[in-house]
């Protein structure tokens, strides 16, 4: 294989396909990524075996061929090299020779025969989505996701399309996040469990662009991401996913508006007295005009008094700071307001139109 | 103790002292940051034993005091505290109380009667020199200083005055940074060895302005530095320092002018090929227009040219590329000079008027 390439293409095209590189494998072969020079187009693939990413990038082909090279040490060198024209070529014993103006630099390959191709896959199914809606989604969801894989379905996020409305929900038991996006035309129902791990690292590759559209298919164990010059491939996690609706409801006894800012900052400087590991709750206490926040630790106490609008009665509630704080943090709006029922319910935060809702439960706390 | 200043002369006071909070200590009082409120003036004091920085923050006094309060929770949280006045007052119990806006603090104080003041020394003997210089002539040598303590005269910097010139030096064993000012005016001859911790603490507190002087003086066992409204006193490393100028020749057989930026880049792309905790020299050829520089090891090989222009013999040397990473990085010209005399002798950067001269040792190689 003998390939030229501008650094710029070859800097992005491993940054992006390297996010399918597992960072721990007993399979070296998937510490690689696989360069193939043929029919006109240089491509670049890596593939986790849940996670497959393939990339094509702009250049000159010499030689067709393939080489399958080391992800890590390779992707160093390239981002180290000088701006310029890149030549990869890689001779009979497989050595990779990578030269860019006055540097020469020598890595052995291998053939790629065990390199684990993305499975093809039809593209009936398509629903297209910009750049941009899918990348907020992501993050406005995955952070509810569980870390653990103790119950893998919640290692997951459901997408779900009724019409023309995508519903994405992530939980992890203490909390649930959904958020709907309108889509422009409608489309067969369909509920798919896409993992967590894919969607944070699709996320770092979208460009994040209202102009460009991501095509995602769905197949019987898979979904494909095609945007810009890559395609992502993911299994999805089997089984059914929780009945969301049963947990939805739109009773209350308490509203709340409040700044998003001044709520966010007062919880954020209630954690600096929990030590790491600690589980201390902040106590909420909605009143007339306004809410008091208070934590008590061995570090010491905070109080503070937040300005509100509340309708309904009054009601003290306590929660795991860091919850509220990872809402507060991916809602745009500058006012929010919470929907509660009692201390012992979960709390709402949504807006009119139900394109969030956020759903936290309280925790116990000694008044 | 009761006292009113603005969050921002609070952060910054804070953030000045922390600097002599020890990371770990077997005397809690020390983790504590004095706050002392007399004589209309508030000052916060930390000692680590070794190093003492006192600065004044603005203020207003209602009830004179003295506190010592946790470093670490105290500067979290005034960090963290909205923008606007904040009031710190202390009750019998030596409870703290923070209010800001409608934040309020609760954090348990101690009586600092065992907190160590720093020393008091007469201020005869000073130096002045700018912010600009000083902070600058830390980081063009401090990196060459030993990071263990087997030598200990090896972890401190020599100052060294004579005449209008301070010449600055800092070695381990296997290279050399000497750099030399020239002061305003002519002092007495002196040389003190200042220990490396304290020389980048002060750094990171040194604002760089060149408008602004720092004054330095010299005591039996310690030094101070005071600038803006801070004072930072030090213990002194005792013993007698390494013979500098018998180490400096002025001999060579090649000399070597080079692009500082491509020689730095060229040799940085060579660590890339060293695994961690490997010792592995990089080889530099050098020719008569070019320089070969290469590196070998089991990830791959790397081959580079730089030009240069020469003048004497061909030589071809190893080094650790680190040393002359460090060194590249801390010269601000365009292009240096290399003397050389053989593959056994330590290589020379500096530059005609030697204000800066950079000894590295080189190192074996296979060639």
């Amino acid at each position: 294989m003998k390939i030229s390439c501008t650094k710029e293409s070859l800097v992005n095209g491993v940054s992006i396909v390297s996010k399918a590189v597992p960072g721990k494998t007993t399979m070296p072969i998937l510490e690689c990524i696989l360069i193939e020079a043929s029919n006109g187009i240089i491509r670049m693939t890596a593939n986790d075996m849940e996670l497959g990413i393939e990339t094509r990038i702009d250049g000159v082909i010499e030689d067709n061929g393939i080489i399958a090279i080391n992800a890590k040490f390779f992707g160093d060198m390239v981002r180290r090299l000088p701006n310029g024209m890149v030549t990869i070529e890689t001779d009979a014993s497989l050595l990779t020779t990578i030269t860019c103006m006055n540097t020469k630099f020598n890595l052995p390959g291998k053939s790629g025969e065990d390199f684990p191709y993305l499975p093809d896959i039809s593209k009936n199914d398509v629903l297209s989505i910009s750049q941009y809606s899918l990348k907020e989604l992501i993050r406005q969801t995955s952070f509810s996701l569980a870390d653990n894989e103790t119950n893998k379905i919640m290692t997951g996020e459901l997408f779900e399309i009724s019409g023309n409305r995508l519903r994405a929900v992530a939980l992890d038991g203490h909390r649930i996040a959904i958020r709907n996006i309108e889509l422009s035309q409608s489309y067969e129902a369909k509920k798919v469990i896409i993992p967590g791990k894919t969607l944070n690292e699709i996320s770092k590759i979208l460009s994040g662009n209202t102009e460009s559209d991501v095509n995602i298919y769905f197949a019987e164990t898979n979904v494909v991401f095609e945007f810009d010059d890559s395609t992502v491939v993911s299994r999805l996690i089997e089984g059914d996913y929780f009945d969301i609706d049963q947990m939805i409801t739109d009773n209350y006894s308490t509203q709340v508006n409040v700044n998003k800012n001044d709520f966010l900052s007062s919880i954020e400087r209630t954690t600096l007295l929990i030590k790491e590991g600690e589980k201390k709750p902040v106590v909420v206490n909605i009143l007339d005009d306004n809410m008091e926040i208070s934590i008590n630790s061995a570090l010491g106490s905070l109080d503070e008094k937040v300005e509100i609008q509340k309708t309904g009665n009054d009601i003290m509630i306590g929660f795991n700071p860091k919850f509220l704080i990872d809402v507060l943090k991916v809602v745009d709006e500058d006012n929010i307001s919470m929907y509660l029922m009692s201390a012992k319910a979960p709390c709402f935060i949504r807006d009119e139109d139900n394109k969030y809702i956020y759903i936290v439960l309280p925790v116990n706390f000694k008044s």
